[in-house]
């Protein structure tokens, strides 16, 4: 007997969810029935938040409740502390993989217990790179009144943010906070599906992240943006990369038939970021490397559809930021603990144990010898 | 358009499998062909990850390289010694999360990486419970050439385990090994699927069998055992329980429509470990308690089809080995780290990304009020 085999799960619907839709044919992003291009350069980090735990979108009594507690959880317990630390010198995706698992198992799976994780994720982060500059002062006592994303720049940068850098980290953070089914957000509902606990389904979901498969790209992204260099090289470069039989980073989507959405509230955030000449030119070669690569892989590869996806504005506005190119996924994560957590606590609230059946190809009816 | 929802993805087959198969209806598991029935008890824990990494049973010679490879992985890195030392006063399996999160990323997802982390969930489980039994010393130098169970086993105990109960051991790790598709696995796959790391699925796969509906029952079971006491009391306590609508633990399977073989194997282990009249009436008492169960559940709830599952008699036999309850799922854990890996190499060896997808039932077109 053949079974159809759904390789990747691809096609397979297996939940509902409430809390956003991905349209891949008309290109179009919606939080809880808001269009994300609505969203982006209008509300906060901490807004969506509240939209994501609270169905609307809070008021400014609320969102300040929402970042002071956030902000509160971003003091970690201590063997969170203490994992962070011994992970100084190594990759921030990997520290943050060990200090969210060695964080205490929450006994219940909902929006309090949300809000302190995307704290602890935010803690993390700022403390890890703070203490890998040797400064981890700048950080201690720092409050901001604008919310979760001016504690984080603070946290990266080691000083005070501007509000149009506050106003880009919010842009960045809505636009990566929930985004439909993909591969970390699945890991996460899997495990809580088994009934264990939300810092077990984020550890997994971080872990998940980092693979260069989901949301491992964007640094490496900017290595080659920034090998290329220059306008005219761009077109030899993706030539040379399709007859190498490489992945062009930054393009190409399972969902998306058109240009993903995130990629234009991204490119126009990065625009209104954009203050030296410096920068502007910046932005103007990712424009060109976007326009020219993706003519060039229409005409290599006419039957791929590789459209640009968000990965490749990703880049760009957090390198506008100053971000380091190695915070580039574990500042998605941060954005992501959001999303995450919304779909654990749904996962929660509609249970069923997940996983799928194999076909067994192996051999059968091996005797042990000699027995 | 209405979509078929797979709740749980339930019958939908994702990936080929030459590891193991698991006949539901026949009431068989084969794992690389070799009947479970025909392995248990006559082979060692070793000898299964020769198998599910090599294909074939390993000669002795073989077997004490990979016993060897696993002892010397045992010795942990800095940070997950760290992990495991600031998690002395938490739950068993807290800590293996957090402690093989803590180890550092391997480059590649081979075999050579599986022994290894074979070893170092052993290393912690055995290191966090000598801590927090105050004895580090005596897991220290300890070498034992019967194998990883020997090791396993002196590092629980705190003292040198008899061959009856080092066979026991096997028995348990060879049954628990790997078991065809299942929540904490396809998670591991999931993990590898994004091209991440093998540590950063195996602590994901960790986090997700703690779950109460995976792999957290035994312990609990256990303590249900032990408060029923006495033969008499089973039917009633187990007419109590449906009546109020609570889960018996250790009955019931998403796959087997008859009794899991798993169960008759390490019933049969458990019987020729039992010496002392104490053990063999507490044989007996599970033996009576599984009958009783079946019938009475058969009665209650005739559609249900309620078999006892592998979970009984795992509690069985490893409260018969001294060992604690709360360790209970992180030696499921340290057995199930051979299945685990040896499904992460063969998802990368033939990868696609999965997710499957979600309906949106949420709300469309709201507007932000007052922009």
């Amino acid at each position: 007997m053949s079974v159809h085999i759904y390789r990747g799960l691809e096609g397979v619907t297996f939940a509902e969810t409430a809390l956003s839709e991905v349209d891949g044919l008309a290109g179009r992003v919606t939080i809880r029935g808001y269009d994300l291009r609505d969203l982006v350069g209008v509300v906060t980090f901490d807004d969506i938040v509240g939209l994501l735990f609270g169905e609307s979108l809070p008021n400014p009594t609320e969102r300040g409740a929402i970042a002071a507690s956030i902000r509160a959880a971003a003091i970690l317990p201590t063997a969170a502390r203490s994992a962070v630390s011994h992970a100084v010198t190594i990759d921030p995706m990997d520290a943050l993989r060990a200090a969210t698992a060695a964080l205490p198992s929450p006994k219940n799976t909902d929006s309090a217990t949300a809000l302190s994780l995307i704290g602890n994720v935010a803690g993390i982060l700022t403390l890890h790179h703070r203490l890998r500059q040797g400064d981890p002062g700048s950080l201690s006592e720092e409050r901001d009144s604008r919310g979760t994303s001016a504690f984080l720049l603070h946290g990266i940068l080691g000083q005070t943010p501007t509000d149009a850098q506050v106003r880009a980290l919010d842009a960045y953070l809505v636009t990566m906070s929930e985004h439909g089914m993909n591969a970390s957000t699945f890991v996460a509902r899997c495990v809580i599906s088994t009934g264990s606990d939300m810092v077990s389904a984020l550890a997994a979901a971080v872990g998940s992240l980092k693979g260069p498969r989901h949301g491992g790209v964007p640094g490496p992204l900017l290595h080659d943006l920034l090998a290329i260099g220059e306008a005219s090289k761009i077109e030899p470069w993706v030539r040379d990369q399709v007859a190498q039989k490489k992945r062009i980073l930054g393009f190409g989507h399972r969902v998306y038939k058109v240009r993903d959405p995130r990629a234009e509230v991204l490119a126009k955030a990065s625009l209104a970021l954009a203050q030296t000449d410096k920068e502007k030119s910046l932005c103007a070669f990712v424009q060109e490397f976007d326009a020219i690569t993706t003519q060039t892989l229409a005409e290599l590869k006419p039957t791929h559809n590789l459209q640009v996806n968000v990965e490749l504005y990703a880049a760009l506005i957090l390198h506008l930021l100053s971000v380091p190119a190695d915070l580039f996924t574990p500042l998605f994560a941060a954005g992501r603990t959001a999303g995450w957590c919304a779909h654990m606590i749904e996962q929660h609230g509609d249970n069923r144990l997940i996983h799928p059946e194999v076909s067994y190809v192996g051999p059968r009816g091996r005797e042990i010898a000699g027995i």
